[in-house]
């Protein structure tokens, strides 16, 4: 047992994804700071919120830039959040006279929200990917063993014949669902967050919806109607389908360890892992940890539910529970895919093959 | 303190919502199950899978019908579910020779959660209608105090001054997103269920789907692709929606107790709730459910979520989970709603009201 | 489905508990509301803080005293408790003079967490007795099946022979340790509430201590050292226990489902619940049950660990989230027992009968 | 945001806490199976169940024994744990004639779960020194501003005065019945895991009881009835005293962000965080952080209490829920007594001061 099976390096290779763990990365999380910081700045200065000297100051600061992570953490233990260390940091380097103009009009969870912004595009890419491959992948075996008799199960007794093919057919019909609403909360979330100090975007004036607009460009995000740092609501649909993933896949899960029970023999499954003690042993290792991340997720929703009632103009409260949450969806979501499909690969035949 | 504050007549003024209750009550369930019946013995005539006499014997035998309710508890505690129970005494009912012909190629769960299905049309209509007047009643809050200054506040401190119109805007946004994701939802559970046994419906061989498109029609449900004995991601989606409209409703009640604290008086609420030590307090009952709303729901949806876990053709433990959860969840969206339009109601400024 | 499983009278003879469901009952929970104010009262008058005219008018306008509920529902509505509207109808029928020498120095709270505190000793007393006859009746199957070889199992496959005493052992052990728990549990929640609008008491005065020993004493509960408006650890640590023994009953239910599959038959279950279309089915409806409350439980006790936040002197919103969630707890843990005990008198035997 | 705030090097130094962290590292853990071999080994031998030899060659393998995590991670994803490739790792360092006799009579689980106990014994120990701590930290605010005048407050609404020290006893009381618990739970699951393949102690024959005694001194552990396999109430019971105890300081830290409020300025606190934007805020970060923490742990605990749902004689599915769950929820425990007591040292007073 570990702090974070998802990060551990005797554990990630299984609970983990590296993928997602990557849009997640501290590296990365950096580079969307800057990346917010370096849009903000060409987008003051088209809207002459920033002088040529100015903009070329700040992004020459940007680039390249390593902050120093113990004044971050220092600054995380009294701010709540690292943006203001980082952008202290950020504006020494860029230095007088243009220190100030760095960060101009923004707010800590503008960039923030932005870097979760861009770390979820990146996510939505790889889960995207994956689920397509899973029910690829689940297309192949259904083919396969499409005909093949099974006996089908209701409150865990034998009802009536049915055949591999249906039950799997149950298997992929959600998953194609899900990729739909994937690629629905995908465009949710995948949005700008702008409104400086209390969300009205008021430092910027007039020109306040160019900007969004330009910076948005420039990200590659979706312009929002409005700043949303107290409207979570995309984030928690976000949640729900990576929720629903998990349990979808964790319904396959189940099924096939019931299948690879001795006495049913439903499935055949290459490999299989072993037992420190009974060498016979091939535990159904994907299988299972299906269930385990669906419990996981399906937990961890709750949390990001709760999360709507975030009061006022900004709760560090319920924003912060978000941090502690999301991430950790995220990568149980891709753990999942990846074990369903090594699980699908390692599936030999299901139901009773036909004799020739 | 009483065992469901849906129902207990003492409770269920605040914390029920009579017309959710309704849709899901005995005898609008009872109904339901009848509609199911009639619809189905209607379709297999239809296609030639019972006779003429065989279908007026059940639909005569469906009309009026009362069933003993002591008799169907006895059923439920033997059988997990009342269907076998009504079906018995429905059967009695239509009497021989065509007692077998009626619930002909139908299982248990197809009539529930038909019943079910039509349970949640009715409640998203109620919702519907409720969520609009929400709206249009913030609409008039917000026009009627756009431009009263109120200080805007993050992380529980005051930050900069922003108008009430900014913070109501916040409330009013993502109600408007829901609106449009509770049709979408609702559209995706109004769906007949159908399969027989095992999900299959191989009982009505060829005329499945016919069958089931005569059904739908006849009930005002959608077909859907395949049964969903056991792909019960749609219910998930709606529990998510309705868990999302709680929640954002708690974030208004959370702002508005803050607002109308004593040394900050930033709202001004008629009415209010009495304290029977206190004659001077009125209590913000209203804005203080909403809370307790987003709470409950919160905590539900990760039982829909659990139930996804659902095994092979049909789970009992996965399946009667969501019957203890999801009616709750309706009542507690549908509650959360009239209190919310109760406290708008109530609302007579919000901000500093400005002087002529 | 119904809105309430727990109270529907279709479904309450497999969900519901009627034992339980009685101490939370309306009628129930009135006595209640007016066992304290009885028990206040002559403790008031113990202390001269009321007259023995005043005592008497009272203690007559208690006795036999049958509020209006449509009153009290109105009032609800209005004050978000019942107490209120209660104390004024009662002292409505206490008449003056005396009427404010009703409920005298105590609030809503102090009503109607003493009642909760009725219920719950009433509920430990009857989920005591139910936990005992389960491990009477497991110990009974242990000791008819215990030499009986059966398939130790784990991660889903075979793993080594056991016996069925073997695993019966590891189903009894927990119980018997959440005996002990609800019996210390049971101690900490029957605890009389008082402390007044405020929870100090201080309307009492020098008395208070000895007011609220004379109270306790009088409805034989336990005194707090302080009043415990906002301090719920001990109704979290009561759910906590709840929610254990419906998950380790859940254990149990999952393993005989496991065992009741064909092809492996490790268990003889007489009974078992019909299904509506194939009439060869038993299947094993207390068995899934037990696994439906124990994630029933499961989810539930989270509302209750959140409504520790409970904020300054009484949190309208956290302590309504306890009147949502307790007494369902408290239900589907005796629903859950009364299932292992139907479940273990289905069982003839365990594992492999040995032949003589 | 990062995937886990507990350990990135960012974040840590608010969400993390090191020392809890150390208890569940990878150095820590692997520490902790090799104290499990250890004691296996010196056990066996002294009941004549392995070789002098043997036993001289494993301990002489164990010391200093750093396995090659790679390796350790590629076992991970193909048997689900680590151990199996560590003790292959181990036992290729003991080499021949004596491999075999490393880890014999054990299954995995009897090395993970003592692995848990040695690390939850160390939890235990730092969250009851600071425990003490903030109790301690709490009496003397409470004794600087016991008599400063504090308006109580109930249902977020003034209601009658009361003084600082009446709120401070309010936190203060269930920190101390915490305090209770967690010795007790602490001492519930200090405990060895034995059992083998099945949980049986089989292949230890009749020594079985006595090697677990030896091996319980060895390693200071308690010796439990039974092995604990799929028993995992003791865990859950540990589980709720953290998410209690976070729950608790949840409470104070909103009563703290609410009196910190401006126009209320019932508290002084000294320090704050920054803000990115305005530089006149102080932020009440310790605050808002122990109410995201309560509602961090309230979800968990959740998921644990759904792990007691464990069939069979393992389930890999629900005990590495548990891996998944509980490291975390120690850690924000640890974290919030940290916080709790940063959040009283900044405390310069509560209530309005007396002037002399």
């Amino acid at each position: 047992m570990s702090v974070s099976l998802f990060t551990n390096p005797m554990w990630n290779g299984l609970f983990g994804d590296e993928d997602v763990q990557r849009a997640f990365s501290l590296e990365t999380t950096l580079d969307h700071y800057l990346a917010y910081e370096v849009a903000l700045t060409k987008a003051l200065f088209a809207h002459s919120l920033v002088s040529a000297e100015a903009k070329d100051a700040v992004l020459c600061g940007c680039k390249g830039f390593a902050p120093d992570i113990t004044r971050i953490k220092a600054g995380v233990a009294k701010d709540g959040l690292p943006i203001p260390a980082f952008i202290k940091q950020l504006r020494m380097r860029v230095g007088e006279p243009y220190a100030a103009e760095c960060h101009k009009t923004s707010t800590s969870q503008d960039v923030m929200d932005t870097a979760l912004a861009l770390a979820l595009r990146k996510t939505s890419q790889i889960l995207q990917k994956r689920l397509s491959a899973v029910i690829a992948a689940l297309e192949t075996v259904k083919s396969a063993n499409a005909d093949y008799p099974l006996m089908g199960r209701t409150r865990m007794q034998a009802a009536l014949p049915i055949t591999a093919g249906d039950r799997i057919s149950t298997w992929i019909e959600p998953l194609k669902r899900h990729y739909q609403r994937l690629n629905d909360v995908a465009a949710e979330v995948a949005v700008l967050q702008f409104g400086g100090p209390v969300g009205t975007s008021h430092a910027q004036g007039e020109h306040a919806v160019a900007i969004a607009a330009h910076m948005a460009a420039e990200l590659d995000l979706r312009v929002p109607e409005h700043s949303w740092h107290t409207q979570r609501d995309n984030m928690v649909d976000y949640a729900n389908v990576l929720s629903m993933i998990s349990g979808s896949l964790g319904k396959i899960g189940t099924d096939i360890t019931l299948m690879a029970q001795q006495g049913l023999e439903e499935i055949k499954l290459s490999g299989g892992g072993r037992s420190s003690a009974m060498a016979h042993k091939h535990n159904p290792i994907n299988a299972e940890l299906l269930v385990t991340l669906a419990r996981y997720n399906s937990t961890q929703v709750s949390a990001m539910h709760s999360a709507l009632v975030h009061e006022q103009e900004r709760s560090g409260a319920a924003w912060a529970l978000e941090w502690m949450i999301l991430p950790g969806m995220c990568i149980a979501t891709g753990a999942g895919l990846q074990s369903a499909l090594k699980l699908l690969k390692q599936t030999e035949w299901i139901g009773t093959p036909l004799s020739d």
